[in-house]
């Protein structure tokens, strides 16, 4: 008897690796999953592993079809692809309409709408299986290195990020193409993905095949590895930024020689927090670099004035952010 | 009086930024800088500014030239820069020819090359003051993240790596071109710079242009941005590594469960630089991982075999590395 076609298998085994690692830290134990099904090769492939790889693990598996109304024919495209999810044999599938509004363009809000519906449509406790293939993950990272917000921005998408689960990142788009193809399985070829409209398309269609055809192959591949190192680095970090910052504070007040001590990485993150925490955003290099100075340079200066009208000043040897009271 | 032109500036203060963070690091105490030159816009218009600041801080200034012999006529360029650098006013000026060759293509011998001249020509303990440009710089990230080979080639250059110093890297190639023309300086354009065989050329003349065309703008500078964290991330990883090998070595061992509680990024570079201290090299991420198993996931398995013949086992609660006796 032969086995499941090659692209089938690697489908499979991904779903499979992914809920191995999922199980123990307790993410199935409601014995349900969701995927979330667009009806393009890459989720639609993961619908058909989800009702294979469930079965022998006796979990229900359930469909969530997002409905963007953003195209005519959005509840025809829908409505086809509950239909293949019921064939496929899931437990129940819903199709769900959403509103795609508010800032940051029609990627964003659509992707915000998209999280939000599928976030509230989910079996209580169930995790939701997303298709975003080692392709979405290059586009992720290129994306965030190009707007410079930092490496977590380059870090991409996480595998495992409850109640969300991305099985497929280490597989490229083709892999999921050729297991629909296996399987008879007709994906919906989304307009909206040849659109150059679209930064991300022209990220897919333009960039990256030129950056293959200059690099000589493989960028993909790097940008995932990389990826997948940054996520490993800026966990690390953001943890020893938890444990640092219970070193050094002292009630609402940081100990600057304490954290003047610290290597620069982690001492921008405690002050991010904390000043987060005090409700200050749109902290830049700049204002960081003055802070710091409080700590490094430390020669009886006055405080660093921050966006919202509060000031970091050092008082007895500890940071404090306070409102300058001499309006009133 | 009018003052400097903006550029010219730009390029004079930009020197003396980076030559007040050298000095309290004891960098400058010999009281003299190299500039290595080779007659294109941007090392030139450094060079111009060195000679100006290094007035004012009764610095010697010392030109470093080389010549390739890559090209025909390179030894005239070589000596045209010099006579440029000797009529700027430099203290000493050397033209030093090198044989470019070895493994990784001529761009990676022409550097390894370069460097290697100007760190046996530098007058001895004097800093090297280098060229690159913002440009430059986002150029080595995007190569660094079209190679994958993880989050410190992402980094990018230091400005200050001694003998190394790379003032200009928060300056786009367009100030150094305007610096030279308000100077009344004619720069030597390299025909290479133009070269469509060369990986850099193409990233600077196709990718990179294109990337600020579908992110509308401003990837140069995101990238340099982006490099400049993970550089401070890389530092404090590899400085609390350090830390950590400290606290899990026991003689030529380490404490598995000490080391095992620590995050994975630590724990991977503690035991990179633990093999690599051995003599394995070519450690991959599956080697990587099935170390981690040996702490993480301990149920009594057997040693992992790494390249070079050598075996990580786990002996009484200590990894050990050593060659398998069975052969003799």
């Amino acid at each position: 008897m032969a086995g499941p076609h090659p692209a089938v298998a690697a489908v499979r085994t991904a779903l499979s690796r992914l809920l191995d690692e999922a199980e123990p830290a307790g993410h199935l134990t409601t014995g349900a999953v969701a995927v979330a099904c667009s009806g393009g090769a890459d989720s639609l492939a993961l619908a058909a592993a989800a009702t294979h790889v469930a079965r022998h693990r006796r979990l229900t598996v359930h469909g969530l079809v997002v409905d963007h109304r953003l195209q005519p024919g959005s509840a025809e495209v829908a409505a086809r692809t509950a239909t293949q999810l019921r064939a496929l044999g899931f437990d129940s599938v819903r199709v769900i309409e959403v509103e795609v509004t508010g800032p940051g363009g029609i990627e964003a809000a659509a992707r915000r709408a998209r999280y939000a519906a599928l976030d509230g449509a989910r079996p209580p406790g169930a995790l939701v299986l997303l298709g975003h293939t080692l392709d979405d993950q290059a586009e992720t990272v290129l994306l965030g290195l190009g707007r410079g917000s930092g490496p977590r921005s380059v870090a991409g998408m996480r595998p495992l990020d409850p109640p969300w689960a991305r099985p497929l990142l280490g597989l490229r788009r083709e892999t999921t193409t050729a297991a629909c193809a296996a399987l008879g399985l007709r994906p919906w070829v989304d307009p909206h993905n040849a659109d150059p409209r679209f930064t991300r398309v022209r990220l897919r269609t333009e960039v990256l095949p030129l950056l293959e055809e200059v690099l000589r192959g493989g960028v993909a591949e790097a940008l995932a590895r990389t990826a997948a190192q940054l996520r490993e680095d800026c966990d690390a970090l953001d943890r020893l930024a938890t444990d640092l910052t219970e070193r050094v504070r002292v009630d609402e007040e940081l100990d600057a020689a304490a954290l003047g001590a610290a290597p620069a990485a982690l001492r921008r993150r405690v002050l991010r927090r904390w000043l987060g925490f005090r409700g200050v955003s749109g902290l830049t290099d700049h204002h960081l670099r003055r802070i710091d100075a409080l700590m490094g340079s430390w020669r009886g200066q006055g405080g660093v004035a921050l966006p919202g009208g509060l000031v970091v000043r050092r008082t007895h040897g500890r940071l404090q952010v306070d409102r300058p009271q001499h309006r009133g």
